[in-house]
């Protein structure tokens, strides 16, 4: 058992969990809970630390993460590190270490001959980016797209709000965003510009053939340049007062309305 | 100008901005931040403080803020008095204290004949809710019901969230819950549950006439007598292994489908 919080492991993940610059150089993150390990693709676990108090309990979950542990090598470590360890203020008691895998636009258009894609730009809030992640799993998304300048994918944060769908939709970062929307277009993929000022509701659209929302940063929406790049825009009508939805909802929204149109005839 | 943290005034806006009972007993809460300030019906505006450093921004929010400020009696505080007051990391270095605002059944009913009610039960995550607020607002709902044991609304966290919204949504807490769904379906609206063991997909509905959504905890969902109360149910169908939506997704995807009923012929 590791007791000591300097033991050079435990330093090792404390600063995976901190720094997206290690993670980019070791191509690992940090997932935390029942849930992240249950659901771990096995041949990504890399590393799994158990608190002390985590083996004593014995709740479903608990007993279904036990079983996993026997079948694999694993590190405890006592209570007092293992909170130095986590993100969370009641920490679950386990946390993976999980290696990173990009998708790239060509496995993506693979997958489907109707895609339905979401391009993120300069995001920055984490809950939202897990929560995009999230309900794109639900919607059947093909693949989610990040500009470069997006908030970390592989922070805790962002881990723990996709809910385990981190493991499950393809995603990779862009250099160049507008490059990938041309090379979408280039492939017959309609890309909808989610815009306040554009003058097209987004249901007037018939989101049945191969489409990709681009949904921009919180504060200040999307780049002029981006949204010419994409050709087509779309907004999501406001009663009241209402400046703009949040950037989760509204993209929600829009996954929900390709996915709806999609299941009818 | 206030200097001294230990000022009766601002240990009392601090204990408003942390206890939900002060704000019960007094009937106020704190809304931070110049959109909130700017936004505030002037019949509840209580109190306004700005902190030293604010007085001498000049971006447009704060101009605006300045211009408001001239007409009406605020406090000047010392800016690490303000840091205490605060409840964020950047202050913008405006507070304000508004009057709770309890809309009834009954006022919410009088202002349409088709209304669009969302119902939370349990929800306890205040960003969750201070969305559905903001995306209430949008969507053209009609009130917000919430269940007692519902995170605060006036919680400084979801007050953010709710960007303005918590001033025009018409909302109350009900003492019981399944009390006003009675109520609700004896004037002939349609009360549909989300819940994920329904066998209806909610795009089957049409929500066109008099509608109310019901949304449950974050790790619950609603109580299986909360449900029986409601009579009808509605799930949103999730590909992959998503075992859920996020609860403030689920409820404005149900809100913006509504709302695109209602628009559309």
């Amino acid at each position: 058992m590791i007791t000591s919080a300097s033991n050079g492991k435990i330093k090792w993940v404390c600063t995976l969990r901190e720094k997206a610059k290690l993670r980019r150089k070791e191509q690992k993150f940090i997932a935390e809970g029942c849930k992240m390990f249950l659901e771990a693709p096995p041949e990504r676990l890399s590393e799994v630390y158990v608190s002390e108090s985590f083996l004593k309990k014995e709740g479903e979950l608990e007993t279904a993460c036990k079983e996993r542990l026997k079948k694999i090598s694993y590190e405890v470590v006592s209570d007092d590190v293992y909170k130095k360890m986590s993100d969370t203020v009641t920490p679950q008691g386990i946390l993976c270490v999980i290696a990173i895998k990009e998708a790239s636009l060509q496995d993506m258009l693979k997958t489907t001959n109707k895609p339905l894609f979401v391009l993120l730009e300069n995001l920055q809030d984490p809950g939202n980016l897990g929560t995009i992640m999230r309900t794109a799993e639900g919607a059947g998304v093909t693949g989610v797209i990040l500009s470069k300048d997006c908030v970390d994918i592989y922070n805790p944060k962002v881990i723990r709000s996709t809910m385990g769908s981190i493991y499950r939709v393809p995603h990779f970062y862009a250099e160049d965003l507008c490059g990938i929307i041309e090379q979408i277009k280039e492939k017959g993929i309609n890309v909808y510009a989610a815009a306040l000022d554009s003058s097209e509701i987004y249901d007037t659209y018939s989101y049945k053939e191969a489409s990709a929302f681009l949904i921009g940063n919180e504060g200040n929406g999307l780049k002029p340049e981006t949204i010419a790049a994409a050709g087509k825009c779309c907004y999501l009508p406001m009663e009241g007062q209402v400046e703009s939805l949040n950037a989760s909802v509204a993209a929600s929204i829009l996954m929900y309305e390709a996915y709806r149109q999609r299941r009818i005839n």
